[in-house]
């Protein structure tokens, strides 16, 4: 059985080293010739417009799926005339589009913060209905903090309209928030769902560095919130596949930040810290299969490696510490792998998460 | 960094899967032209007396290691002259033998059932000193109960020795053993030395069917005497990578039956059962990494996949169980996959043995 993955980046390369043991094999569409996932995938190298190529890469496949967030619509709706395509394009048309996401979600009854469309002939108007200080943001093509300028004044707004322009943008309020959080659910074909355990993101520069699963000082409250908002996303939109709702927390209360319809960042630690990893769980999905249990097996913190590798030996001499390099060649800014460390107590995790911060040079959070 | 293994069944493509998270590629050599472990890795297909093959197969490896028992000696000296070959090849000149082997077990001070060479001249002298009833083994060649005889009479030995002709034999006294045991041990480069929980392992046919770890009703008498015998197995040969010795229990004693100096089939459930897998600690081991922790996480059952493979979505129902395909083609008395079943207790497990059994139709222990 072969499925098919757009995009060829550490997403894809996780997706195949899960589908090897359940003996389905991974075949990836992506532009790039040095994409990572094609050291252990077979690579299909051609632009997203190229419809010759997409039909070769569609023939023979269960199904074709996705591992990024801007995936060509065009090329996913060509796909699903020859093959099914899951998540549906439909999905990702709604969540390429910051408006029509935060739209939605606000139509299932999700929380966001306030936001408003920035009309280009009259931007004050956005601004007046949500106030200073505020994001401003293009709609379309963001991630890892670009395309987007916190800002504190009107002036300031002006000029972040005048930057972004002539991109469609959206406004948001500044959430004033405590963290953020992030929930991954799944569902099967069949419909059934399961979710992950809620998890803690820190950011830095917009890039995720650090994941804690579950997250700290929950008494269970926030997780049921959570796991209400994912369960009527996955429902609503008769979602096939892992999805992940990245959340606010202000005070007891959820909002909702950004939906990625795929596997994300801040699962990364289920592949040791749950006892079903979030690749395998995609995949089980979208094929029809049972979905796997999202329980966790003890607690668990995600490092994500940015820009620059640390050596080797130090990683693999903190206890439970699991590296995950992606084979990417090192450039500022760039995702370069991640370690998972596992410990059975929250204590256990503190304690390791610092030795590691010792070993590797790595700045804590906290 | 590239890794070089000699064999490329299964053994050799989980190591491959172990290795792509931790930066390392691997390489397999092997003369079968749908060797499993070529759907992942790199294939030399070419014959182990082939030494311009193994002259192009050695360039460019941080060292080159082996996945099965019976390697071509030759082969591993011919590699060994150009790059480090880990566990040194003198290893496998012991544990290939089983008059050598039980010979080195002893020297070392670690129980063994009686044993004695045959003379094909005077094959009885043999027989008298072990009694009957007797296991009449080829010293070279032997695994999965393959090359032996179990004889209860002298006229039976006689038959089993002139049928097992013209291969060098030994005869080994029966053990009247409760139960079969694995214990799996790993070494460094750097000397450093882990040791995985006390396995119990049931056999049909000859060919190992179902792993519990840690063993049942083990006090810890029975693995503080196994962790002592592999310590000192792997101390004493120097040792470089994960070595299995196989038990038999008898009362509280434990005799050693047999060396596998290499990852074990024994040793599957570690991948999702320990902190740290097999697999990547072989990795580890060989190339001067510091170990993983080999503690488990819960417990679990490895339950192999003779000759024909179950409904995927039938195995992956049962909560807790990890499917494993090889990616081989079915045929009788094939290792084709396992499945291992990761529980938080003992009664858990066993429910899900059942539950597993029941699905998909599999004879259980007991």
């Amino acid at each position: 059985m072969v499925v098919g993955v757009l995009g060829g980046g550490q997403l894809a390369r996780m997706l195949a080293l899960a589908a090897y043991p359940l003996g389905i094999r991974i075949e990836v569409f992506d532009p790039t010739s040095d994409a990572c996932a094609a050291q252990v995938a077979v690579h299909h190298c051609a632009a997203y417009e190229d419809e010759a190529a997409l039909a070769r890469f569609a023939e023979g496949k269960a199904c074709i799926t996705c591992e990024f967030e801007n995936v060509s619509v065009e090329a996913m709706r060509f796909l699903a005339n020859q093959v099914a395509v899951r998540p549906a394009s439909r999905v990702w048309e709604i969540f390429q589009d910051r408006l029509l996401e935060k739209q939605y979600l606000r139509s299932v009854g999700i929380p966001t913060v306030p936001f408003a469309p920035v009309d280009p002939q009259r931007p004050t108007e956005a601004l007046e209905q949500v106030g200073c200080p505020c994001v401003v943001k293009t709609r379309r093509f963001g991630y890892d903090g670009k395309g987007q300028r916190v800002v504190r004044t009107r002036e300031d707004y002006l000029t972040a309209v005048e930057q972004l322009a002539p991109h469609a943008l959206l406004v948001e309020a500044y959430a004033p928030f405590e963290r953020e959080l992030s929930i991954l659910g799944v569902r099967s074909l069949s419909g059934e769902i399961a979710v992950y355990p809620l998890v803690e993101n820190h950011h830095r520069e917009g890039i995720l560095r650090l994941s804690l699963a579950p997250a700290r000082d929950d008494t269970g409250a926030l997780q049921s919130i959570a796991t209400g908002y994912i369960t009527r996303l996955l429902e609503s939109l008769d979602y096939v596949g892992v999805m992940a709702l990245e959340l606010f927390q202000v005070g007891e209360q959820l909002l909702a930040n950004e939906v990625a319809p795929r596997v994300h960042n801040s699962g990364h630690w289920s592949i040791e810290g749950a006892e079903t990893g979030q690749f395998e769980n995609h995949l089980r999905a979208i094929l029809g299969y049972p979905l796997g249990c999202t329980a966790p097996r003890g607690v668990s913190a995600m490092i994500n490696l940015i820009g620059e590798l640390p050596p080797v030996e130090r990683v693999l001499s903190v206890p439970g510490a699991h590296l995950h390099l992606y084979g990417k060649s090192p450039r500022p800014g760039r995702k370069l792998g991640h370690i998972t460390l596992r410990a059975d107590s929250v204590a256990e995790r503190e304690r390791r998460l610092q030795q590691l911060c010792r070993e590797i040079g790595l700045m804590c959070h906290n």
